[in-house]
């Protein structure tokens, strides 16, 4: 890897080797590249994200948070494919006013969350750009061979369920923004850091391989990410609108301004896990549920058709300006 | 992957998943991420690199060029741990003024670069960015469990050798960038095309397996990545000036203006392969040099201690302004 020049090899010694030393195939990040040595018996699942300073964070963050942040979106998309995190690779393209303090204190949010997802670093490039930050995680998992999540495999009758609650990152980024004064801090506070901070739901993936018919991570809102499945899987998508589970935070907000029930169902940056299942398969949702301690809710059906359709609580399907989600 | 807004879809459907077509578990562009399955035997090796506009490459280049070359510095990695190429992800974070044309012609590039390697796109991710174009590739090759190449192996007594020859590419950018005057027209675009457009060298890489002890891609410069190899194993390089082939264009620029043998020696870009065997494995090489149809050459020898020696014609010890390269 890494055309690097003179002065990037100290700053790849001195914050990233650190973060290699779990993974023997990184060799200290000192070699043309890295090695994954395969399990036996399981696919290599690979997953990547970029994010741009003043596009997919504001920039002023703590260093911390936005490479926790870059992390866990890969990691999220790992768990929706229902596989375990192994490593990732990491591509830094950093202005240069970037000093060692800001390198220092984001290399240790790495290291918390290498930590608390059990992963290591394997490999990356670092160089400079005249222009805003750009960094590029790119993760790896393992998944039993051929037992990967899909989004294509929803079939009429199955039941649709999301984990954990809906809502709370994109509320968070308005939270985030100063708007939300109807609530209290404690629930502004609690929404930006869902925003902030998103949970990869990896035991969840792990526990609906077998399981589920289709999944993903919800990451460009509930309508447009169950689009995705619904039309990869050739099927129609209903949700029951009042089935959606919110947070005590989310629920506060909504009751105070019920235009937000669209920000709740169109907004991104939920990184919960959506997913269908077969109609008898409740009590394994219940039972996986209770195993991992976080809620799984039935919210809507799968039929035969195209595309998404929300339902009011009156049976009556709802309309939303805009929902980050063509038809294709 | 990919969180993309409505938009960014069209153009991966259109541009990038026509070169996911080759690779099953890209699921054509459509889920969380994508599949590698595993070779039984087989380590995977992960490289990735990152290019920015202004930076690593002008930004006007015909954007083929800039593709083809993004590719093939990340599998010149993978040639250097003697793997065989099998697939990529790409990060695009693309400014707004880049329109559908260029993407047209930056796909179109890949995808001749994908015939002539025989690899495929497995997945990635398209982003905006209010800056300078920044593109990442991470590229995947395999090879015998526990036989990569590495470049912790050189022993005293081992021989050095290259591929091809050395310093095309640096002074390929001197002559792109209206310098090399002493030169014709016909040397100046010869060696601005080993700039532009470098041969990983995946053959020769494959074909050292098992034969080389230390092996690495040139791309920091011939002086600055032996002491690469020097370092981690922990011995010394000496090479002989003059037995570092150059190419006839390369041969002519030196002739005209002996300085730019620095030039030759410490510039980067080769994309050659540098690695060191054991002092009886000249007629291996030799074999191997046949069979790939590129010319192999010895141009020093490993000794123990510490650090890079080039000695000139008269066997003094020559000294460089600027190397590229830091004793660490």
């Amino acid at each position: 890897m890494t055309p690097v020049r003179t002065g990037e090899f100290d700053r790849i010694e001195r914050y990233l080797a650190p973060l290699a030393a779990g993974w023997p195939g990184a060799f200290g990040l000192r070699d043309d590249a890295a090695i994954i040595p395969p399990t036996t018996g399981c696919d290599l699942v690979v997953t990547t994200d970029t994010m741009v300073a003043g596009v997919h964070f504001i920039g002023d963050e703590p260093a911390a948070l936005i490479a926790r942040k870059l992390l866990r979106v890969n990691l999220s998309d790992i768990a929706g494919m229902g596989a375990t995190a192994r490593c990732y690779t990491l591509n830094l393209a950093l202005p240069s006013s970037i000093e060692d303090a800001w390198l220092a204190d984001f290399t240790a949010g790495l290291a918390v969350d290498q930590a608390a997802f059990d992963v290591a670093l394997a490999g990356g490039d670092s160089v400079s750009i005249p222009g805003p930050m750009c960094l590029t995680v790119t993760a790896f998992g393992e998944v039993k061979q051929g037992g990967a999540l899909r989004r294509g495999g929803a079939r009429p009758g199955d039941r649709i369920f999301v984990s954990g609650t809906i809502g709370d990152g994109a509320l968070g980024l308005r939270a985030l923004r100063g708007e939300l004064s109807m609530l209290g801090t404690a629930d502004r506070d609690w929404l930006a850091d869902r925003y902030r901070l998103p949970q990869p739901r990896l035991a969840v993936g792990a526990g609906l391989v077998g399981l589920a018919t289709a999944a993903m991570d919800v990451s460009d809102g509930l309508v447009g990410d169950l689009g995705h499945i619904a039309d990869v899987s050739g099927v129609a998508g209903v949700v029951e609108c009042d089935r959606v589970p919110l947070s005590k935070a989310a629920g506060n907000a909504v009751a105070g301004t019920p235009d937000l029930r669209e920000t709740v169902l169109t907004g991104g940056d939920d990184y919960e896990l959506l997913f269908t299942v077969p109609a008898d398969a409740g009590p394994a949702v219940a039972a996986l549920s209770a195993t991992v301690g976080l809620p799984m809710t039935e919210i809507g059906l799968i039929e035969a058709g195209a595309g998404v359709r929300v339902l009011d609580g009156q049976g009556q399907p709802m309309t939303f300006s805009a929902t980050g989600y063509t038809h294709r």
